[in-house]
């Protein structure tokens, strides 16, 4: 066992001042070090025995899909706004600076289907509790939210919903 | 064995006017489908041994993470411009409508790996080409491409080096 932050660059003033970005693209690079680094998932995977995963655009697609396929389950992509073809559902919500829309084609989930969320990055928690909105909105059941890194100090659990199972794997 | 092009939903003027777009979610949705429609490029990485497996943002990530992940292969991003953060290496190119650029992080590409590029459609050949370019000015070795759509009529084929092998899973 490795120490995962080691596989974690931190980029200064990205993507703007002040901003300590955490990049995680080390990880993938190494097949062993992603086995390890989606151990938090796959036991997510595991525990929920999930219908649909659901990843948020773009690097959250990264993680689900990769979950996804390997264990034959469905992926399902939250978009930003106007990227997803056809009908969509879509919620609006406020960010630090300005706001955001995240979309999602309501037939891709069955009525009561369970779904997982997955993103990369568990930060305010502002997108994630958006996702699991519009899962619950296209009348998917959320059971579980997954990340790769958490940064807990800005207490993103907190937005989510207290019923569904959340695991991270690398938490700051 | 399905005929996949059932799964793959036909949008008008998406994302804009006279294009018809080819929807491929509804094959991600059913693992089996897409298990099947994979085959093609899990073929691609048989034939080739990549040491990496570079998807093209943002709907190529979603095959070229399942493939890297299943196999245990790495898997790097290639990304439009200003979303990859600290050094990248870029090259701009032409669309019909106006101008795109394609990033990379050099450090994620060891000299002369061998590495295969993902993308979901391959149509004039532009985005694939231009990512080729950008493997090999990264000192890696480019040894094929992998595609789950071709549209044949648009001949992007003739744009990608012959020297690679090229895999698409459904043709038109």
């Amino acid at each position: 066992m490795v120490n995962l932050k080691n596989y974690v660059s931190e980029i200064n003033d990205f993507p703007k001042h002040g901003i300590v970005f955490k990049d995680i693209n080390p990880i993938y690079r190494d097949p062993l070090i992603w086995k390890q680094a989606m151990r938090a998932i796959e036991d997510l995977v595991i525990k929920t025995s999930p219908d649909l995963i659901a990843g948020i655009e773009s690097r959250g697609f990264i993680i689900a899909s990769a979950l996804a396929y390997k264990n034959e389950i469905g992926f399902i992509p939250i978009r930003k706004s106007g990227k997803l073809p056809g009908k969509v559902i879509g919620i609006n919500y406020h960010l630090e600076y300005g706001s955001d829309r995240l979309e999602v084609e309501p037939e891709s989930i069955k009525k009561n289907s369970r779904v997982i969320i997955i993103d990369d990055l568990l930060a305010t928690g502002g997108t994630a509790s958006t996702a699991g909105k519009l899962i619950t909105e296209a009348e998917g059941q959320l059971i579980g939210y997954g990340f790769l890194i958490e940064l807990s100090n800005l207490n993103g659990r907190k937005k989510l919903n207290p019923e569904v199972l959340i695991k991270s794997s690398i938490i700051y």
